[in-house]
């Protein structure tokens, strides 16, 4: 340990000479006007990428060629063994910009942060794993790797799905290294092993040809928003459980191992109480937040509108009623079943007063990596070694379209994990990393890099 | 019979002549650029009310003085046992006026229909009554008359309620005779003797102080759209009743006899299927549509809204969903003690996980006539006379802001008829009114008047 610590210290200002570079970029992928800093942020990673000595390094311009290039290198040795590295190189808008206490593309030392846009989410992520490369590429170490970097993360990676899907071999990998997640706090290293899967579509149902006077009409029709309101009030039990049938067939239950694990994550019934303002707590019974969050499936209702909704009464029976609704899936569930046990629902529920529709029905599964996997014990292990204290492990309840579309299109799974805080402001005025949690994440990344033996898959 | 017949033959062109002097002004209320012509029909009606003999005539400004005048006349003989009459001089807007086939102000005769703006709704019903009281007049006869003509009714006769609240001595009255009311066919003379009473609210849910991302949260927080739903859902059981605990206690039962005089109404379920365009009826379990709708209440959902409700997907917990939800009352419900039960409703049945409120909670109650109180009577065997049948008694579902005034201000319940009908276009382009039925009603009244002894009231 005592060299690569020394390492990092030594060339600690360097490593925060070649970030500060990368930080004066404004990628901001939000705004075309920007497109040449995407191109110039794409060419200072390709040029290190290559000092670092990889063997191909090469941006690559997506079919729209308005779209900030990708940037693909790889290791002499990379094949379908290798570790994938992901990472984005634009940055979120820097609005409203006086809320900044000093320029968001000057990157500032205050204390121990660094202060600029992107320093945490992720350029901050993308130095420290290539410096992490430097240190084991330097000592000879053979280690297959590819990266693959973008500059669409913030504004959707409207191009990256298809780009995996036509690029399957190239990227072929052991498994992905995702540093875009963060810890839990300075002393809380953090491993996000599995992320839910989505899907959703909207129902619609329709009544009277057209909105109907509920003075004249109202008692012999039935009203499309009550039908909606039942149908919806039917799909949760007592339990806070999903009522549609069969929805819980093919869930993975958490064993109490996992639980264990979970149990061990700080966020508590207080913490959800005071990040949300909700006067009390919800959700399945017998389950904590960590897991009903993130190990446990949901439906929800993200929108639903019938009728006139604005100003003073109007007394009408509305011609239709619908929603939007959406589940968090958890592995095994397969959203194709999903959707059926959906159909079925209310195929059999709505009444012969109203006709239904399903409409744009989308998904995509959860992804889980094995705990136990080397990969994941690699970084766990690395994290023990620099933090002296075992990492968590955490489950994510929300989705994150690159990990979807490794896992879809080329079937790796992906370690997430990052030095960020959640007191970093990414996406918010004052983004900041701290140093010293950074300088650790580097020293971990070289400790993952030596723990892989030859690589395996991760879950 | 035969006097009466042959004056209303003798003086059907003359009639005739006077109903289109009156449509030639176009009165329509909806818009201030006929300001003047409000004026104008208002004096016409006055100056036609004197030469009828009425002692007082006086057109009334209201407090707001671009308010269109109200004409009020009395007979000298006139007291707390008058018949009021009502009726409205204003008329809906004539657009798309190209769908016209003659000039809407411009009264055409083609075959037994004149066509124009207003001629069924309702200055022919007005001139009917008006050529009734002449005859009765003309005769000697000493029925107390009231009339009271207002030029707001199309746009929802704002300024009469608190006329009606100043005005309580002068409007006092045994019952109001409001030939507002159509036929429901040219050989089914209809009397209209109930309406439902209306409330309406707004409830609101409030949960997580903002949307909440559906990935990091859901599972743990109760979602306000689903609460909704579930509280919505649980105000009607699987009968088609309405769940709210006491709600129907002041019901008043329809009896028999009722229940076999709305059964000769022509409205049957295939009448109802072919108006709305539902697949299928519904409703309250034991009752015919007619019921359903006149005689029994109702809650409706007017419209909800939660969360995001525009094109595509977005996966939030909502803060906070809405509903505006209306009721039609029957006789004997009070609009406070509905809003108590409902209160009573939202406190036991809310969750803890959010909080509820009812907004601006308003309503007015049902209206009924006793079918057998001596205005109705009276109206009965006139139109029997006329017709050769038993008049049709309607309940009508909906409210009328007059008819409800009238009962809560000064205590006086409204005979509702007139004599347009169902395919008459009232509100639509090429109104018409039917000569023959329109005649038929003049006789109508006149017997109704005679049929009056000394005046008592309707019900």
């Amino acid at each position: 340990m005592s060299t690569i610590h020394n390492y990092v210290e030594k060339n600690s200002t360097r490593f925060l000479d070649e970030l500060k570079e990368l930080l004066r970029i404004p990628s901001i992928s939000a705004n075309p006007e920007h497109r040449a800093d995407m191109v110039r942020s794409a060419e200072w990673l390709a040029a290190h990428l290559q000092e670092l000595g990889l063997k191909s390094v090469n941006l690559i311009e997506l079919g729209d060629k308005s779209a900030p290039p990708l940037v693909f290198a790889e290791t002499e040795n990379a094949g379908p063994n290798a570790v994938l590295i992901y990472g984005h190189y634009d940055v979120q808008p820097v609005d409203p910009l006086d809320q900044w206490q000093s320029d968001p593309f000057d990157p500032t030392l205050r204390g121990d942060n660094l202060y600029a846009r992107g320093a945490s989410d992720m350029k901050g992520q993308i130095i420290a794993t290539l410096k992490a490369v430097e240190f084991v590429m330097g000592q000879g170490r053979q280690v297959p790797l590819k990266f693959l970097l973008e500059g669409e993360e913030e504004v959707g990676s409207d191009h990256l799905p298809q780009f995996i899907d036509d690029h399957r071999e190239m990227l072929a990998c052991a498994f992905c290294l995702n540093p875009d997640a963060g810890m839990l706090g300075p002393d809380l290293p953090t491993v996000t092993y599995a992320l839910r899967g989505l899907a959703f579509c909207e129902i619609r149902l329709s009544g009277p040809r057209q909105d109907l006077h509920s003075g004249i009409f109202g008692g012999a029709v039935h009203n499309p928003a009550q039908v909606l309101c039942d149908l919806l009030a039917g799909m949760h039990d007592s339990e806070g459980r999903v009522a549609l049938p069969g929805f819980y067939d093919s869930v993975r239950p958490l064993d109490a191992a996992e639980r264990q694990e979970l149990g061990r994550l700080p966020n508590d019934e207080s913490f959800y109480l005071q990040h949300t303002g909700v006067p009390a707590l919800w959700g399945e019974t017998g389950y904590t937040p960590n897991e009903q969050i993130g190990g446990r499936p949901t439906l929800e209702i993200n929108g639903m509108q019938a009728g006139f909704t604005g100003e003073g009464p109007k007394t009408i029976i509305p011609s239709e009623a619908r929603a939007k609704i959406s589940m968090r899936l958890v592995p095994d569930q397969d959203p194709g079943e999903v959707e059926q046990q959906l159909r079925r629902y209310l195929q059999k529920r709505t009444p012969a007063t109203v006709k239904w529709s399903l409409e744009k029905f989308d998904g995509g599964p959860a992804s889980i990596c094995d705990r136990d996997a080397p990969g994941v014990q690699a970084l766990s292990r690395a994290m023990e070694t620099v933090w002296g204290t075992r990492p968590l492990f955490k489950r994510e309840g929300g989705s994150i379209p690159i990990v979807g579309s490794l896992q879809k299109y080329i079937g790796a799974q992906s370690i997430l994990t990052g030095f960020g805080l959640p007191d970093d402001n990414a996406h918010s005025p004052n983004e900041k990393l701290h140093l010293p949690t950074w300088k650790k994440g580097i020293e971990t990344l070289i400790h993952f890099f030596n723990n892989l033996g030859g690589v395996a898959p991760a879950g």
